[in-house]
């Protein structure tokens, strides 16, 4: 693992949905930028103190010298973005399969690398899309490409939270330090850090891709650099319409991400809040809740792979993430894994690029003055 | 009234919501433009012949000639668009006021022609914006005006429904033909339909004039020539940023307004599917729950004075619109009563002006390729 | 009408309840027994001075003795308990139907009383029992009893509400003052406040007696005479096994009503909280909510005919109300109108001897120590 | 650990509670009666197979014999009930600590046993009443603990499930085999599987014994020998009066626990349907929602302890399990760990003694024609 030391928000989280299902074990890692904070984090978390790094580039140097039995499987990224793109490419060019936190770079152009280092080195890499690994986000995607609502004609997708309503950057928040720093989180804020989500989650459960977007953008709080607060319209390849709301000023939400998607014959319902019910809409009115749990007939295959409990004992968070952990381990031990193969991860190379196509359409739609621009991966 | 006879949608709820309160008796009417059919309406609703009337021009000429204290006090307008503005117009020319289904008109245009005739002959001219008749939408804007959120930042207003989802229009719903049809209706279909209930929704409970939008509009359904599908970005007095979303392409949704205002300090939630609620949204990340009823201490003045029933006891859509009629009568019968006096009716000609501006500006940014569009009432 | 003075809290509703579909007019009343409140209310209410009586033995005489297309066509029975009895009896022997207030009298004898007098002058009787007004109550009978959830098996009822919490009825309550009173209220407190509708409702939706019960009943605030909070284990006709909880100490609750009810082959609920659902649970993990609305095939004839409105405009409590008050009005104007005839009101004698019934034996088992006891309206 | 083998439901969800927190290791264990079964569960969980044993007795024999590093610090018992007395006497008896599943023996003279030997052996002995390591349950007690009810007055607590509304025992069903089979089970059948859990959540969240109890239990299958639906009275130490619901044949029902709890000032409500709210139902009608999450001042530091991720991450019953793994490994750790220490684990030797007199009390009252029963665990 690179990141994830003391004071980082995600890192302990990774860690426990990897160690959820014991088939990911910890084995090494460089946890912090400072050398200190690596080993103190490595020693609290049981690890063999030689396997602790003080940097990344000697983690993955090491890593690699050491016998095929002995070295790690795959790298788990959690820094924040700026390093994304350095130590993902470092990692490839040594061998390693790369499982990263979103966004995957800070820009298009480092995605675009990104993405030619993957094919050369035919590795695996997937992204901790976290929502996408939610069971009944799996439904909702099957009962849409099954045609249950007919031709997708609307999207509705929206996340929003509190936490940058006030200046929390100025008061020694670290996570608000770097994410609104362009420096380091890229070139945007809110939409880079969860509207990246928001984007994802529509694509993916449509099956559709984004063809063009119109956006607006607004930095709330004086001094703010990056945008805090995000909407666009959106265009989807079939013609469908979206729009998409982002906001991290959205006092006295906590992390409320919802999606509703309409058809010519029905509609669908999911939100973070409740996030082990899907609501099917039929167009007489009535309206049909299915419940996220093992033993049940009424749900799709690839819904019950990422349920570990029966109906009515909630999962949550941590065990959406451990899907997706547990997905790119079965992909990296499969056999001939490479990046060419479609695997169970959710999000891969392709929605990488496509996330940061989509980031970089929403500043510049946003610095036109509402232009629409095209969303395209493609240089 | 006018309009309102068989076939017609709105008109038993506006004579039950007259009703409810025992204040109001309706008197006369010219149901339809269909003579029979005005008649037969006339007939079951136990009026006197004598007081159903063939059309609304007999209608109004004939009331106008009866003695003070024999003629109706007001006139409730509850036809297709079109007729908005020549009935308000020639009630208030002769000395009626008038209580008006909205969209006020078809056009921003005939909206101003409204305002001079509102503002030459001094009569009451309100409208039935049904959602402001609900309690707990009186409590949001209470607080909000009070200071409880802090400075208004973000408003998302959304209103969904689905029951244009398929080409009912052609199939003999004479609610959708009317609806879609740009002779009858005006310029906008969805727009000017639930579209201006929303806009109206978020000026009222804010307290903040829209002054800029950037709209995309949607007609989803082979050869139909009005929209039916909405969005919108907005931008407020203060500067604060706003999503508008309005849909009747929305399967599975059956009426679902809903309205978040985010401010520096808390936030707000109100939906109509539980109207009798206001969640008061804390950056602490506790939610308090109001709920409407009389006997409460914890409520607004204003919003006890739209509850009949003890909490608990939940009131409805009827109970909403009753509120606006009550208000209504206790406006045209106030000492004074005429267009100039603020009175308890909380939609009167300035938000029939406001409205109209609206549905022009959304559909004038659409057509520019949504470009924004001030939101203006003056010529 | 008698009762509903003012200080009253049920006159309103009542009287708006049967104004709401303008098919019933209030012309006499005798609102108090104190005249002065009676003569003001009525003055307020816009009747006919002439028809505002000092006391109900007057109202009935008076208007028996009115020519028979001048006097009012039945009468509404509003007052506190002790008055149920005498005013209806006198009632029905003066030839007048009879719509009146649960509990039907304070005991069950007096309860068989009435029973006596419907069937010797055969007119029509029916309660308020307000809940069964609710579109969604008549869907789930509808549904339980055309076997769409299979045989019976348990039944959850509960009424929880926590006005009573502290003393009101030493502190100026009128209502509390009454209802706490065994003089006034009979021999129930809160069983017969509010547990009787809890009753009422299982055995209505269910289409099912309960034959057995053992009750315990407490008075939770000093000094208090009468039970605030009751429960007990029901047994109905089939075997079926149930629970019934009603309190008036439930601090911080409204007005909580709510049934479960559960068979071989599903499930279905109800709560007062969102009137307009039903929820209808399958076995297969699966849950199908139902919405109260006009123009939805999905619902029975029954459940439309108590509807105003389109899905998604919210009904409430004066609507299921105003239901009993049309229902009552078609069962009285039926030709052959008698007690002996099955009408549309869901609550007649029938109804009103077993509801006296069960607070009897829900009273006697308590004191009993918990045995018990056989639920049966014949003497 | 001891049991959980395949075939097994419960085993897998402690393996991955346990892990969660990476301060637990599963080193060995006895899977199941049947050693093929046991050594296969042990090679798939990747353990060392000289630790991997055929039957418990050898486990506790084989471990009690290894170097004080090398063996295991605690047993897990996962079996059927029948075994939760003899393995847990062994183990306490060869040193081990124990963390064991409800209930705790299958009747209330095994508990006795039990009691006696975690006092002579004084070793740490938990059980995993799953529910109380939700962290809304935590704030809940601490809430009532801190008064901000006032007096508890009702207390109403329901858990229903439908899984036994079919005859499932006699298709294959091996979990439902055994708990309804008197041998394994015990004397209680919906009672001792869930009844226990509701009862144990009642006195914990109270902080308030239950003193007795009259009770109604049924078996509503042919053939069926325990009880699937159950409901009692309950009378706590202070005079606050309960009810409890806790059925089986709830066609429908996943896995619904929720309890409301009424003070004299104030209420609260918990629904494991929602795990991650608690509500605060204030007596002026207003209700307050708190939410779990880390980072929120509004929590109590016990509240936070069990949180992993900030509020609106969802955790859910995996996480609420491996809070009682995570607290008994510290109780265990501690220094001079013993019976006789209060640690962290919510439930221990007295929850155990409690649950089973709990048991023998609803199975004596149903007996006994609905007696109440004295709820004591003394003999």
């Amino acid at each position: 693992m690179v990141g994830g030391g003391e004071g980082a928000f995600i890192g302990d989280i990774h860690r426990a949905a990897a160690r959820l299902d014991g088939v990911i074990d910890l084995v090494c890692g460089a946890f912090s930028s400072d050398a200190g904070n690596s080993y103190r984090t490595g020693v609290r978390l049981g690890l063999s103190p030689a396997r602790v790094y003080a940097d990344w580039q000697t983690l993955l140097e090491r890593e690699a010298a050491l016998p095929a039995g002995a070295r790690m499987e795959f790298v788990s990224i959690v820094t924040p973005n700026d390093l994304h793109l350095p130590v993902a490419v470092r990692a490839l060019e040594s061998g390693f399969h790369v499982l990263s936190e979103k966004p995957a770079t800070r820009t298009l152009g480092e995605a675009r690398l990104l993405a030619q280092a993957v094919a050369e080195h035919r590795r695996c890499y997937a992204m901790t899309h976290t929502y996408l690994g939610y069971p009944m986000i799996a439904e909702a995607r099957a009962r849409i490409l099954e045609g249950s609502i007919g031709t997708v004609r609307r999207v509705n997708v929206s996340y929003v939270q509190g936490w940058l309503a006030s200046s929390v950057e100025t008061s020694g928040n670290k996570q608000a330090q770097w994410r609104t720093d362009p420096q380091r989180a890229g070139a945007g804020g809110c939409v880079a850090d969860i509207g990246v989500h928001a984007f994802n989650l529509a694509e993916y459960v449509t099956g559709l891709d984004v063809t063009q977007l119109c956006a607006s953008l607004g930095a709330s709080l004086p001094g703010r650099k990056l945008d805090d607060d995000a909407a666009a319209f959106l265009r989807f390849r079939n013609g469908a319409r979206g729009m998409l709301t982002a906001s991290q000023i959205a006092t006295g939400e906590a992390n409320d991400l919802s999606i509703h998607v309409y058809g010519a014959t029905g509609g669908l319902a999911w939100s973070h809040g409740d996030p082990n019910a899907l609501q099917l809409l039929g167009s007489d009115g009535t309206a049909q809740t299915l419940r996220a749990g093992t033993q049940l007939n009424a749900l799709h295959p690839a819904t019950l792979e990422f349920c570990r409990t029966p109906i009515g004992h909630p999962e949550g968070f941590l065990e959406a993430f451990a899907n997706l952990y547990r997905a790119f381990a079965a992909d990296v031990r499969a056999p001939g894994a490479s990046a060419g193969r479609v695997g169970r991860s959710p999000a891969t190379i392709d929605a990488a690029l496509r996330g940061m196509a989509f980031i970089d359409a929403m500043v510049r739609s946003n610095e036109s003055g509402q232009r629409w621009m095209e969303l395209t991966a493609d240089s």
